[in-house]
């Protein structure tokens, strides 16, 4: 088999754990595998850089910002070189730039474009395992990009992808992936499997154990992940297009968020446009909004409600009321305070049941709803964010304990 | 005028001592000039690199140390972009691999094979300052490699000598070149100017300033070269083909090397072939080798001296004791309790009172000789290392404070 092994950040902070890692690299060749290892910069090493950057400028130019922490994988990759060659395993690291990783010229953020296989089986034919520095890259002007958040990861499934790998596997500091957070609720089970999808809509929810790009691309190219923990030597989660419990549309996992706010625009006129008006000034002031319903107010207007990150509240309020004449709306609502709470399951939509389940569970928790979303496979609410740990508990036996 | 500018890792070593080489090269782009800047990894970097290498193995492959260490160049180079940029200099940073900096694939001691000015000259064009990653570049494999002991004064040089630079001035933490070290010699003058030539005896001796890598590039493609302190703005000491002193056979430094040995085979046969068995080990042995001496013994024998550096002693004497019968001498004499002392002045030659003033300010001093060597452009005596000190007091009196 060709393996692509990811390691992140805080599984090679120091010598002892870029030691384990290398051990598991090693018995992953010594059972006759071809592999490839994408690695993260060590612990603190990119936020230590940035700091440096700092002290220096406090607006530091984002080409120089990339060609100044892209240096924290290429530290990873030689020293885990150098540890597999110590344990015997011909090893040999490459950096971005070698492996030919075009991407955009979005310094901070670039995406990628391309990448060359060629050196890559070239070292693999030699016998070597082959270690790339993640969340790197260069753009049209042969000039260092990062790849941003998730960047490792996007990293190790566009090296599957290109590869033809037959696994992809994501070492994080967790098992895998839970049925609920597991520091909120002991309770949750790790999953054998789940979907891309499923993964997909914990991943946007809060679940932090995969970054969306990484694995909206193994969807994209039918890459087989999976999700394990560097520490503990054990299976992980599997995620792949297909799971066999898909067709009991069992539901995989709760997932909540508790860094959103809602805002109502009360007394909208009803009329063709509105909607168009309200999101374009958001849109222009780059304000993601998740989660969006219209209902009909009092005597012929319309109510226009969302969520969006609670750190862009000020800005969309600010961007609303400047034009409250062109929108005319009567008041604007805001809440802070709030969490949403959501069940994702594939399958979902054909199984009304789930539905109805989890409003009883949060009934019979006396937890009051504010919104209602829903999509093909999960299910959103809005609560108070006092009712968030109740809900979750209530929500989670109801589903996965009784 | 194009200017290269080189600063050494003393010099860049933190967030003050950035900003202050920053300054420099800002103030030199704002007297009109275009502005190439090498720097070498901060202060520790390399060695805390090296250090964490030997945390995981004792016998690191030199392909990953080459890796990990070129790492710190590129940070600094970063770094010191911002810091150009904060002071509203438009600047850029690239690597060795940027600029087509091609070597040998001698890893951790590459030789630069070629290098493409086109990248710089379009950053240059466009009025930045170029910042390039000093030590490393890529060998045929596309492999990361260092270019080792005075690696970055090198870069620099190369790049004038591509370039065609007016002048590449070597930022260090001494003011220049002087007649002789001055924590030794407080009376040391600094030169205005020396022949490439005088430097590179004085290099070779102890005088750490320059590296004779970069000087004997310099000299091969004639960059002018300067050296001064970053810390102090005053001009530094120009080194170049002809200075204006030279007709006047002034000698330009003194300088002395404790790191030394002797060895004496004593009692060779007086036959063909005996110089090139002797060195032929040592060659073997990667063993050089700096002043050789032959004189004739007693009874149709001859001696032969060398010095050699301390560190490479043992091994020299196990060599030669091993084959001793092959070589067939009398007996080994070793003696590492002594010190080169050297007279540097280009056209010395021409002028045998010279060597006659410095046996005389020897004699005066009651120091002994043990071993005398001359070449065009110095004059270096063997002594008793105790008597170092006294020898080049009252050298130095002779030559530049009667």
């Amino acid at each position: 088999m060709l393996i692509v092994q990811k390691f992140g950040g805080s599984s090679v902070a120091d010598t002892q754990r870029l030691q384990r890692v290398a051990g598991i690299i090693a018995d992953t060749r010594k059972a006759g595998n071809d592999v490839v290892v994408v690695l993260s910069a060590q612990g603190d090493t990119t936020d230590d850089l940035i700091a440096k950057a700092y002290e220096l400028t406090k607006n530091p130019s984002r080409r120089e910002l990339d060609m100044l922490m892209s240096t924290g994988e290429q530290i990873s990759v030689s020293l885990c070189a150098m540890a597999l060659e110590e344990m015997g395993i011909p090893a040999i690291s490459l950096l971005g730039w070698q492996i030919g990783m075009r991407t955009t010229s979005d310094y901070g953020n670039a995406r990628i474009k391309t990448l060359d296989p060629e050196r890559i089986n070239r070292e693999l034919e030699q016998g070597r395992v082959v270690l790339v520095a993640g969340f790197q890259g260069i753009n049209r002007l042969d000039d260092m990009t990062t790849l941003g958040r998730g960047g490792s990861d996007t990293t190790a499934v566009a090296i599957a992808a290109k590869l033809h790998a037959d696994l992809c596997q994501i070492y994080t500091d967790v098992e895998g992936v839970y049925t609920a957070d597991p520091r909120l609720i002991p309770e949750a089970k790790k999953l054998d499997e789940i979907t891309y999808d499923e993964m997909l809509e914990l991943a946007s929810m809060g679940a932090q154990v995969l970054h969306n790009r990484s694995v909206e691309m193994a969807k994209r190219y039918g890459i087989q992940l999976e999700v394990l923990s560097s520490f503990v030597r054990k299976p992980g989660t599997i995620v792949k297009e297909v799971t066999k419990v898909m067709e009991e549309t069992k539901i995989s996992g709760i997932a909540r968020d508790t860094h959103i706010a809602r805002m109502a625009l009360v007394g909208l006129r009803d009329e063709p446009g509105i909607a168009y008006k309200v999101f374009r000034i958001l849109e222009h002031e780059k304000i993601n909004v998740d989660l969006i319903l219209q209902s009909i107010g009092r005597e012929g207007t319309k109510d226009i409600s969302f969520t969006l990150d609670k750190a862009d509240l000020n800005r969309a309020c600010s961007a609303l009321e400047a034009d409250r004449d062109s929108i005319g709306y009567d008041h604007l609502n805001v809440d802070d305070h709030i969490c949403k709470l959501s069940v994702v399951g594939a399958g979902m939509i054909n199984r009304p049941g789930i539905a109805v389940r989890l409003f009883e569970a949060l009934a019979s928790a006396q937890v009051n709803i504010h919104m209602i979303s829903t999509s093909e496979i999960k299910i959103s609410v809005l609560i108070d964010a006092e009712q968030a740990d109740v809900a979750m508990r209530a929500v989670h036996r109801k589903f996965f304990e009784e």
